[in-house]
């Protein structure tokens, strides 16, 4: 929260905060006719595309704790949650709407703040901010985006088409953004009440993924390039092992994933030894990485291969063999779902 | 809350959860491809519409208290609420998504009779309930919903297009809602802690209004036959004196409003008589009304003065002539806004 200057929310009224946040937003796609200032924001889409809506909902203590969350971050990252679901459908993100429920602990510099975050990833990736709504809370910060997108139409990939033998991919590398929470939290305890500043030092990357994580558009853009289609795709937001449920279950097939082949960053391995906790735990369980988990044919092997920020960790089998995680000692482990909820466990 | 059965949400997990609220949603409309139960909706409009979008955020303790206000009501306002947002730009309303956040105090009967409400006003509108999120809270219940509409491209009717010596127009009559609200409220006070029910005899219409709110539909049917096409709409949820700034504001004009011409239920007189409140500022400032008000060229004064929902309540003049209500006396006043806060102090 803003420290150094303080303007109370009263002081410009639910309208004039409205319009102070809204007044001179930037339009970047053509399909915004008009955006905020209006019952309703006017879009204009055509006949041959598909258009793709998806939302989420942001708690305090829930969903972030501000001790730690820069409020800049935070828009950025709610943002980057929405239009990722949008990126897993194969398509582009073109709007989003902001809904936003305060209480009196923050002030107009705070509200700048995330606002700052949430049209800095409009800007990178694109995205018009139409509409929204923003209103008083008893207790803390809710944050809601729903995210509006577009694909030629019969281009959308669903988490419902993934067929025996296709291969399964993830792209980037898992659990990083989890292993930047235990962090967080480990410096918050380490530093409350004490006159000491947490210790980040070589743990950059795993905060940065936590703190400000990107969306996957450059895969997509790679795997249309090299007109690889995926079968089904899924943005991985609450574990690889709950995602891949998500779409065997949807698609009516089974998979057979590997250990070793799951991509984990160096800076993700130390930490979770630092921790003691299992590192592939951390991959399969651990939310908020926001890569792509998607299925390919198998004649698209040699492409996806090739792709550097691409990694192929198994193959899709029958239903009736399930689902099941080979590990380095070469053997089968059911995989199980496990939500954000009980991740925040700290398994 | 429900107090006969009370199955925990945790026993089914979100997953289980979502599935099970929205695993069976009918579809009402063509444009609605794929609903709930993948990243995004996949949904489809023609070249020849124009997309609306709008949301709306309700936070327990600020928008409504569970006390006196059953949740298949809250379930049905909201949607409500978004809808007509949607008729207030002249859209048909077709998809909505809800987004829920839950403290521990919510079991799942508690959630199936929330979404009851929302289920049913879907199914009166005739809207498709097509995505969301469903996740915890630490205090309270929050909802978010989206609605998304089209109308025909050039028909969708902002806030900007009134003229001058266009005529005011409001639907049905104001303040009912917010006297329903009060009357909720001195209810609860003079009933806590004893064993007695609240008296609401015979005021069985304004507290409906402010349980369960209709949105305005059938008059655009009735100015669409009579080919009348309002200059700016807005609907009436902060009051109308707030919305009537908006549309003046956005409009570049001044306005003229006659206090005798505003309409006003029996009931609604008569709970403010008892209230001892100024019954003109509970219609001018009193929201949730969700009634449209809307400005028509003087050309067609005789097709809506035959309107029997639609009552004239003034017209629109130049800048510089500013805002004024003319009193019963005579007299004109300058309108002020009031938002919906400083309606709850009840003036």
């Amino acid at each position: 929260m803003n420290t150094t200057k303080r303007t109370e929310i009263s002081s410009l009224g639910e309208f004039g905060l409205i319009e102070r946040l809204t007044g001179n937003l930037p339009v970047n796609n053509k399909e915004s006719v008009k955006g905020a200032g209006d019952d309703a924001a006017i879009l204009q889409f055509s006949n041959d595309e598909e258009v793709l809506v998806s939302t989420d909902m942001f708690m305090e203590g829930v969903h972030f704790d501000l001790t730690y969350f820069p409020l800049k971050h935070l828009g950025y990252k709610a943002v980057i949650a929405n239009i990722s679901d949008i990126y897993a459908m194969n398509g582009t993100p073109k709007q989003i709407t902001v809904s936003l429920a305060l209480s009196r602990k923050f002030c107009i510099e705070d509200i700048e703040e995330l606002y700052s975050g949430i049209e800095l990833a409009c800007r990178q990736y694109g995205v018009d901010i139409v509409g929204g709504d923003t209103t008083s809370s008893l207790t803390g910060l809710a944050i809601s985006i729903t995210a509006i997108g577009t694909a030629p139409k019969g281009c959308a990939v669903r988490r419902s088409g993934a067929k025996e033998t296709d291969l399964i991919c993830v792209t980037g590398n898992l659990g990083a953004a989890y292993m930047g929470l235990q962090l967080l939290e480990r410096e918050k305890i380490a530093t409350a009440d004490k006159d000491i500043q947490p210790d980040f030092q070589g743990k950059e990357y795993i905060l940065e993924r936590q703190l400000k994580p990107e969306a996957r558009k450059e895969v997509l853009e790679k795997l249309s390039e090299e007109n690889v289609k995926p079968t089904a795709m899924i943005d991985i937001s609450d574990g690889l092992s709950s995602e891949l449920m998500h779409i065997c279950k949807q698609s009516g097939v089974g998979c057979r994933i590997y250990e070793e082949r799951i991509p984990i960053d160096y800076q993700t391995a130390i930490m979770a030894e630092e921790l003691n906790m299992n590192v592939t735990t951390c991959a399969l369980n651990g939310g908020e990485d926001y890569e792509l988990l998607f299925t390919v044919p198998i004649a698209d092997h040699e492409k996806v291969a090739a792709m550097k920020e691409v990694r192929i960790i198994g193959h899709v089998v029958s239903d009736s063999m399930g689902l099941a995680l080979i590990t380095r000692d070469g053997v089968e482990m059911e995989l199980k779902a496990q939500g954000w909820v009980s991740n925040s466990d700290g398994k």
